[in-house]
């Protein structure tokens, strides 16, 4: 829906690769994508936001307005006439969207002239690090759910636009349907909704009010049934209306808790329905529901068939975002290091590789090793800064996690839906050990160097001690 | 720059106005968006988004590929004939854009048939919610930097799409300038930026680096000098080329710390700068700031001049979300009241009208009075659900807040451009106590009923009594 031009994006990119393109105009750099830490403490994340990104880089552009308005910054006419014949013409290598990611590790690399790697950094970060951080609340949403259903509703406080992205992102993330219209619609997301308060409200009876909807609706038919009194004119008012469905041979799909106490209420609700013979009928619950809400409800076995989230699925509450961050590794081909006095801060230099260590069950043996992108079979992995902890790796089955995903400013992977992705993301946690997953203290993965690409860490580290 | 269409709503708003469109097509309702509580814990709300707002719905349509989309779901022929011809044909009333407004009062009334007011609900919340949360949290960071320059430069992190509005509240809660281009060329906000670290590391030495940007960037240049080593290497690096640049005629605007320990590196840094006759160089500081990180370095007596803030400001950290509604409150003339166990969950019925107190030096009272519309001026204001409290309004002026802002679909006030807005705020606030403003238990700004509007509520409250 969102047509994105290249003036998205911050205006130091721009004031820097006018020094690129008055200065080495030829020169080339690689960039990492990754983030440090998990969000909402957990034990690991989903990646997502590839596809977007994709499809935006390849057809970025500054348009007439942008220049013109950049004319008025102080920009040179040369360098302006860059920006309006920019094409991204650099590659991608990424981890397959929906995979599952760990911190201070690779998760893409771009490379490419460096006046176009630094314009594409902005809108790179801004749609990966939100997608994947609602991806990775979604799931772990999903998590707590177990196979019941999940429904985002979470449109109306979303951050703006973002919210057309955040119902893409929970799809991903093990959601069953959004709310959302438009995101439906341009992501094949299947889509659903109930009913407002506002809708029994417009009607002087609840029991009329529900009646003309099941009569209109009558497929997927869900009544509110908490806008005055849930247990004693919704749910008497519901059931009258799903038993005057079945004379017509139609079934009411399901009654909607909005208010109050969910667990309780879910109880009561499901007895009358079933008193009433009414056991098909399903139970959606709603309310500022996240993960540890609905962890509780289900420990509670509250009979709740459908769990609608809003809020705080949208906004990635508490964290509200991931610390993603974009890091020069190499220029001209020489690498390079940004350095920190927070030691888990520095970045690691030159082109690399991220392997995947499966165990001989299939499972992931819960350690990623990065290499340098030039090294063979790696025998051996290191604890970034603990000198004392390494790893034998010959036990194991080795996969590459960064593969071209762009080539030439072309795309070189074909294009998966959202259903595609979030059905790799299911198949990817199958593998990971439950140990990754609970919320309290989750077991860490490994992520370490090998040997060359530690080497060569510290030495450029000493070059540049003070 | 986007292209906002009738499906970005939820679902449930058109198989809501379906059955509207079956049952009772003509029937018209008026609806209120009002808040609950003032976000991060603070004693006002910056009403932003209606600007944006104005111009969605004037212009809102479905696609041809939206109706196409819709068929597939169970919607009748007619009814998506309907929507092929969707135009917003009702008005609205609403505070002006700026004002500071408080929870539990309607910010805006939207009047008209009742499939359009419903349709409408979910982008208005989304805009609305989102950039008044963010406003407000760009004015808390306002009043802790006092007159110092404040950047916005969030966009990397924040929700996607959503970042491009978040600079446009942040610019009316008092921001000066953002990073954004496409926001800054979009609602005319000054732009700013500086380096990242990935331009020092692409040279071998930081005085390269810094050698080159000053050269081609004479103007509001700034040195980003954290890169290796603050003090012992970047601010050296930083005098050498300030030196060059008056040797020049030229002069280096500013450096920017973005780690360590702030108070402490722009005291080392300030002295620095001026032993070598530096005064003008001004020092901006970034790295997760927020209004209390703020308050904190000033209470410090930093010598910051400029502070960048990020990821705090436009995810509107830790709340993340405005607790904005839109509940129905008329329809077909006759009053309309959503009940709850939470009695300030209770919503307030009918058309109306709300009055600010404003006091004989011309400040704000402290109070807000919500009346039926049709009333003339209100002598008492009562507390909404304590009986022994009321106050007399005869003391004060009664400005009255919301004022018609579209009619019959069409805007009836002039644009206001972003700049105006922020003026207006700032006007306003400067007419709000202090005790107000301040983050630790603010004084609480009361709103009361009138005498009319309490008793029709309360007769409705009756009649619904289970």
């Amino acid at each position: 829906m969102f047509n994105i031009s290249a003036s998205y994006t911050d205006l130091y990119q721009l004031t820097m690769a006018q020094v690129y393109f008055k200065t080495k105009p030829n020169s080339t750099a690689v960039f990492d994508y990754y983030f440090r830490n998990n969000p909402f403490k957990g034990g690991y994340t989903i990646f997502a936001g590839l596809e977007n990104i994709l499809n935006i880089i390849e057809s970025l552009r500054f348009t007439d307005a942008d220049v013109e308005y950049l004319k008025t910054h102080d920009f040179e006419p040369e360098f302006l006439e860059y920006l309006r014949d920019f094409r991204f013409n650099g590659s991608i290598f990424s981890t397959f969207e929906g995979d599952i990611v760990f911190p201070n590790r690779p998760i893409l690399q771009v490379e490419g002239s460096i006046m176009e790697v630094q314009i594409v950094e902005t809108v790179l970060l801004n749609m990966l690090n939100f997608q994947t951080l609602i991806a990775t609340k979604a799931n772990r949403i999903r998590h707590s759910a177990g196979d019941k259903v999940l429904l985002d509703m979470g449109l109306r406080r979303a951050h703006a636009t973002g919210g057309y992205y955040a119902s893409r992102a929970a799809a991903i993330g093990g959601f069953d349907s959004t709310s959302n219209v438009k995101s439906a619609e341009d992501f094949n997301i299947p889509s659903s909704g109930t009913m407002a308060h506002s809708f029994i409200q417009s009607y002087v009876d609840e029991l009329e009010a529900f009646r003309d909807f099941a009569k209109i609706r009558s497929k997927n038919c869900v009544l509110l049934v908490d806008t005055y009194n849930t247990l004693k004119s919704g749910m008497p008012n519901a059931i009258k209306v799903a038993k005057e469905m079945e004379d017509r041979g139609a079934r009411l799909f399901g009654v909607r808790l909005d208010s109050g106490d969910l667990a309780y209420l879910a109880k009561r609700t499901r007895k009358m329905l079933d008193d009433n013979g009414l056991h098909y009928v399903k139970i959606v619950a709603s309310n500022q529901l996240d993960e540890y809400v609905i962890k509780s409800l289900n420990e509670q076995n509250a009979p709740i068939d459908v769990f609608g989230v809003g809020t705080n699925l949208v906004t990635g509450k508490p964290d509200a975002a991931l610390d993603g961050v974009y890091k020069l590794s190499e220029y001209n081909g020489e690498p390079r290091i940004k350095l920190s006095e927070n030691i888990i801060k520095i970045s690691l230099p030159s082109k690399k590789q991220v392997y995947r260590m499966i165990d001989q069950n299939g499972m992931f043996y819960g350690a990623d090793v990065i290499g340098l992108a030039s090294e063979e079979k790696i025998a051996q992995m290191f604890h970034p800064f603990d000198a004392n902890k390494s790893l034998d790796l010959q036990p194991f089955k080795h996969e590459p996690l960064l593969n071209e995903v762009m080539a030439s400013g072309k795309r070189t992977i074909q294009k998966r839906t959202v259903a595609e992705i979030a059905e790799y993301a299911k198949n990817r946690l199958a593998l990971l050990p439950d140990e990754y997953k609970r919320f309290q203290n989750p077991h860490i993965y490994k992520i370490s160097l090998s040997a060359a690409l530690k080497s060569k860490r510290d030495e450029l580290i000493k070059e540049h001690k003070f």
